[in-house]
């Protein structure tokens, strides 16, 4: 068990004009027989981000016909004039893929085996090839958490939990390996020996072993179970206390593959400074981060003395025109911070429609009828933009492209994801 | 390297009634010759308790003299009519030996070593004596910590201030080992390598290296240098951010004797329910707790909005009528909530008097003129009230004897400290 903490790491320098992001290539362009094509008009198109821009991997159609996520009325899926639940869905769908290529399945103990010995394998199975399908990249959240916990441990004694947790992190990091291969290994473990809401097996095995007992635990199995898949810690408490968490965890010799950040702004935009506080403190570890659970209202903030965001429970919490707005420019500028420091990796936004968000806060960036809200045209615009299309006539050998770091492709061309060099061997329709 | 960590220790329920504190001992009296004293009248009386109440082992006559620390009116010191600086300093100091038998020496690098090669240990060792003289325990605080920190030390590269740090510790270790077996080794850990109100040696070597190194450190010197002492870590951070960071040295394998939590109270008084919640939770590690520092204002709190102490700094901060009488009932309660839980061992407040006090508070349980506010005498009747003096009649052959853990004596017989049995080998006057 050697020491994993290592000296701040250079590199960390936020800048905004992202050039970190990009990347020059320089393209030889062939005809199938292998010479040159020359003086011929080629449009360069960004079919993928390096970047992961991420959001709920959610169940479209399953939202739209149960519908009753929540008691707040904007939380419900609302149909437009004859349109059926799976037309809302296709809608829906198709403006997440648009603009996303990292995808979070939940996961959550109490809701995927409900029932001991029961898990729901095979629905969740279909939902992650689904988006594979589209090439999405996917993350499990989480293996182990105090919250949505599977509420028949609480007849175990501590360690027959632990036995339990363990053999839950196997099978289905086992079962999902190839489809999903990033996990939230354990989520919030701050607060995880102290969690007083709501008594569970997790929180109770959590004081008797200690948090980083607890760690070591989920990366263990995790990584034994499936060697290449990315892991994560992933926390909510972004002070001191995580530091300390993570400095405990590197000293005892445990490898954490990527930081996870939430980032549930119900109480208002952090702001461009503690955003990037937050990312200079916890990108020192030289653990690339990702932002995960970002929430930014298109409505009201959440009153600030509100401690645990789950004991805010309004009636109803409308989006606003004024409040989507504000969103908009807020979601933007959120992205653009992350994306101008270097140690971040992903973003992961916490829900694409107001049907079914958490609390029934306004923080879609889809309202319940399945419109685009200004913040996600405006994201949208981020993403493809940053990107982009260009459409170019190749001088006699070659074309150079800049742009996102990622897979291109020529319209009619197959994908190429060689970043500094590539080759089409076949010209398509112009 | 073997983890620490232990599961929940039993034993750690409150118990107001203090049963705990408190022990049955039977005396046999005998003469001189061996034989039974019997019929005799006989004074028993506590000398001393277990229970460590303790305060800043101050220089009085340091403070009388200079009686210009703090630009507020109330932090200097008052002389009645005709008082020289030492009559006021000999009135303050027997009100400090009435009442404390236990003391924290002031070692703050940078006041005790300004000038690099010349520390102040001549003087200090005085101070240190004149109290051991008295019976008083003694604590260094602190070994190792950011503010007060040694100014030279910014000269040199992260590796000489280590090398600087760890001489540091051995020096003074080993100059006052047998006046001074107990040090907080290392202070406020969980700020120090994010501390940025002043740039200082020990932040940038606590970034470098990481808390629990740094925490590894302070222990493994002066474990070495004095093998017997009593060794704390003390942070006044009472989130999770420090069970975290307790975690993380227990894992590391890294032996901490007892823990500090501070406890200023500038912005009010905690209560009882929060005193006990942060005892529930620190007192789960099985690691004996000392609360340190503690401050209760005679006057106005601090607002709430100050994050940082040291930011509020109003022209005058007296001491009011009122507040001089919440203060003395909130230090009794105080008091008695930590000598509920069994865990605590040792209650430190922060300064005697208004002169010098920290911040230029009014939270010294004595007035700068030298006169006891009504919580010191609060204060006097816990401490004498909880052990106290019983006149008893010896019965045929023995007596017993009831009242807090410590060291008795019968008046004119030397004090004697066996707990169970005791034994007067010769008869004092009545």
């Amino acid at each position: 068990m050697t020491s994993l903490f290592a000296p701040p790491t250079p590199g960390r320098t936020p800048d905004p004009s992202l050039a970190h992001r990009r990347a020059n290539a320089t393209l030889t362009l062939q005809q199938p027989d292998g010479t040159p094509l020359a003086d011929t008009d080629v449009t360069v198109e960004q079919t993928r981000h390096t970047f992961l821009f991420a959001n709920i991997a959610e169940d479209f159609l399953a939202t739209a016909q149960t519908s009753t996520a929540g008691d707040v009325p904007q939380n419900r899926v609302e149909l437009l004039d004859g349109e059926s639940p799976q037309d809302w869905a296709d809608r829906v769908e198709a403006l997440w893929h648009d603009v996303y290529n990292a995808g979070t399945l939940q996961f959550y103990w109490g809701s995927f085996e409900p029932e001991r010995g029961a898990p729901r394998t095979e629905p969740m199975r279909r939902l992650a090839q689904r988006y594979r399908d589209r090439g999405t990249v996917l993350k499990g959240h989480p293996l182990v958490w105090h919250t949505v916990c599977a509420p028949w441990l609480l007849d175990e004694p501590v360690d027959e939990i632990e036995r339990l947790q363990r053999e839950r992190i196997r099978r289905d990091v086992a079962e999902f390996a190839g489809l999903v291969d990033m996990w939230d290994v354990i989520n919030e473990v701050v607060i995880m020996p102290v969690f007083d809401k709501e008594d569970n097996g997790i929180t109770r095995l959590a004081r008797e072993r200690g948090r980083i007992e607890m760690i070591r635990m989920g990366f263990e199995e995790s990584r034994a179970t499936n060697p290449t898949a990315t892991l994560l810690l992933n926390d909510f408490d972004m002070s001191t206390a995580y530091e300390c968490l993570i400095e405990g965890v590197l000293e005892a010799g445990i490898t954490i593959d990527r930081l996870g950040l939430q980032s549930h702004m119900h109480q208002g935009y952090w702001g461009e400074e503690k955003t990037l506080d937050v990312l200079d403190r916890f990108s020192r570890y030289g653990i690339p981060i990702h932002f995960t659970e970002t929430t930014l209202l298109s409505g009201d903030p959440m009153p600030a003395h509100i401690k645990d965001l789950n004991d805010y429970a309004p009636a109803t919490w409308p989006s606003t025109e004024e409040g989507e707005q504000r969103q908009a420019d807020e979601l933007v500028r959120h992205h653009r911070t992350l994306l101008s420091h270097p140690s971040v990796e992903a973003a992961t936004y916490w829900g694409l429609t107001d049907a079914g968000m958490w609390l029934g806060a306004p923080g879609g960036l889809v309202r319940a009828d399945g419109t685009p809200k200004p913040a996600y045209d405006a994201f949208r615009d981020l993403v493809k933009g940053s990107g982009g299309t260009a459409r170019r006539r190749t001088g006699p050998m070659a074309m150079a492209a800049c742009g996102s770091r990622g897979s291109w492709a020529t319209t009619g061309f197959r994908p190429v994801a060689r970043r500094r060099r590539c080759r089409w061997t076949s010209p398509g329709p112009p």
